[in-house]
């Protein structure tokens, strides 16, 4: 068996036996592989949602998961966060030629035990080879299709509107600096990498309408997504600087280096404007779920700054959180 | 106005107001940038057709095309095959920075003029940039939707069934090999580069399952699609020399370079297997369409070499035509 990636990897599909195709077949399953380019699906009633991301993070193998995990969830959380519920995705992967074939098969298994976790289905694929130097070791494109539910993620957002998030913010964003730095200090880090569906199809099923909208918090952090809800809005978004969740291990990090974790990348955190009378229940139901453990409410909506985000600090202060122009880091996702 | 694709060019999104985004709102309108990472989509009653491809070509401007006109055409021509008609694809791009963004211009417009020209929309997208050397220029993976029609393209295949082909083969692989290789006599070749979808759907309303099964024949040429068609079956699929639609130019070029255009990647040629009663109507019906002006009976199912391919030559002469294990060309698609 070949240690690595070859060129001639790329050519043809199933009917050639190729080593990537039994590769796929011996992780994903028989019925992952078929004659054609094509999967028929039947997704059920309902508008779609239909999404795609290609992750291309670097390392590939990080505390907490990989590439494929991350290009699994990711593309789930995009479609949970419409408020529909991810049923098939496509994934395609570009190899560098010399890439090591053990670590495709650990990303291969790890995207199974990520798919099988969440309760979606690979149902398309297709792998390219580049020439070595033509693409850094693996990039997977990910498209997903989700059913819309009766309720939706997407309902008028009113003063006085609870904000919630899942749990502590600045995980995959820290922890990928601190690996890609060697931060000896680092220990403890970990992305927070986790699909989102089941834990919002349960609150979406419980409460509906009364979640006015949700969207996951990735490149940007916290602070970048509010500030898109809020974006020519006649309200705003107050956030309680007490109320926010942030592991010490990721504070010590921000701290020495003059980080600050509403802005950095999640991977398994999305933010919720609910109904304020029903948010300490939203709560409790994401909190009996491991994505939801530390589900909290952090603030508001309100009418002080229209349009603009703002934190309220522990000794009672306010500071505008604005947009920001450029990401803290590059090929975080 | 940058010139060059710069690492800041990958960070954020719509709100940001980068170049990128402002580039495809200009070329693919307003409605193709949403606030949310996903779309929803309606694509009506049926079961659906899902499909992905990575996008890898060099050189990505060619003779008859560019690598996005391919990206569009090719995940077009997979759905269009399975006897459902193509809807709504998504578009995810990995930049090389550095990459021209003139060169990234010609491409969105390219992909621009192929989604109207085939009827489907682009509706949802991802832009990665990734470090000098990291890529090479640009990748482009698109996934599509469609909607299966009530008659399909997956039906039982008998002997005395004709084997269509759209028109001349071989014009998308040989073009490219000669690009690359700077042959001087190349003169004329282009790529075949074409969607299938409004040709096919047409084929398909007016003769139902008397279309027993289409298929396009990228890489691996129209020998190894019918190879596929005919493994492990108990008819064998007769194609005769005479028959085959091949341009002089690359005819000239396979002589010379001792290539076989039935192996030769085609991007806007389909084989067809359908009722031989049908078969010269079939063939009137796609002559009417730009795609299927060279459309022409090229062989028939029988029994002679079960799970065979064949090829009579003009001397009458037989000759199996065997599964190619290693594609003539790496980077094709």
């Amino acid at each position: 068996m070949d240690k690595k990636i070859l060129m001639a990897h790329g050519n043809g599909g199933e009917l050639m036996g190729t080593l990537i195709s039994d590769l796929i077949v011996d992780i994903f399953g028989k019925e992952s592989v078929q004659l054609d380019d094509s999967a028929i699906v039947d997704p059920g009633k309902g508008s779609l949602v239909f999404t795609t991301d290609t992750y291309t993070i670097t390392p590939i193998f990080f505390e907490g998961g990989d590439i494929g995990k991350l290009a699994v969830n990711g593309t789930i959380n995009d479609i949970a966060v419409m408020g529909a519920e991810p049923k098939f995705l496509s994934c395609g992967f570009v190899l560098e030629e010399g890439f090591e074939i053990s670590s495709l098969k650990k990303i291969l298994q790890s995207m199974k035990r990520a798919i099988d976790y969440a309760g979606v289905k690979i149902v398309t694929g297709d792998t390219k080879v580049v020439e070595n130097g033509s693409a850094d070791k693996i990039f997977i494109n990910t498209s997903g299709i989700g059913v819309m539910r009766d309720y939706s993620f997407r309902n008028k957002i009113n003063p006085g509107d609870a904000v919630i998030v899942n749990g502590t913010i600045g995980d995959h964003g820290i922890s990928i600096m601190a690996e890609r730095n060697k931060l000896s200090f680092s220990k403890g880090l970990s992305s927070d990498s986790a699909p989102l569906n089941n834990m919002l199809l349960s609150v979406g099923e419980k409460f509906g309408k009364s979640v006015r909208f949700v969207r996951d918090a990735t490149r940007g952090g916290v602070a970048s997504v509010l500030n898109e809800i809020a974006d020519n809005k006649t309200f705003s978004i107050k956030i309680l600087e007490e109320k926010i969740p942030v592991r010490d291990e990721v504070n010590g990090v921000c701290e020495i280096l003059g980080l600050d974790p509403l802005y950095a990348a999640n991977e398994g955190k999305a933010v919720l404007i609910t109904d304020p009378e029903k948010a300490e229940d939203i709560v409790k139901v994401m909190r009996t779920f491991p994505e939801g453990r530390d589900a909290v409410v952090i603030g508001e909506v309100d009418l002080d700054f229209p349009g603009r985000v703002y934190i309220e600090t522990y000794v009672k202060g306010k500071r505008i959180l604005p947009l920001l122009q450029e990401d803290q880091l590059p090929r975080i996702c």
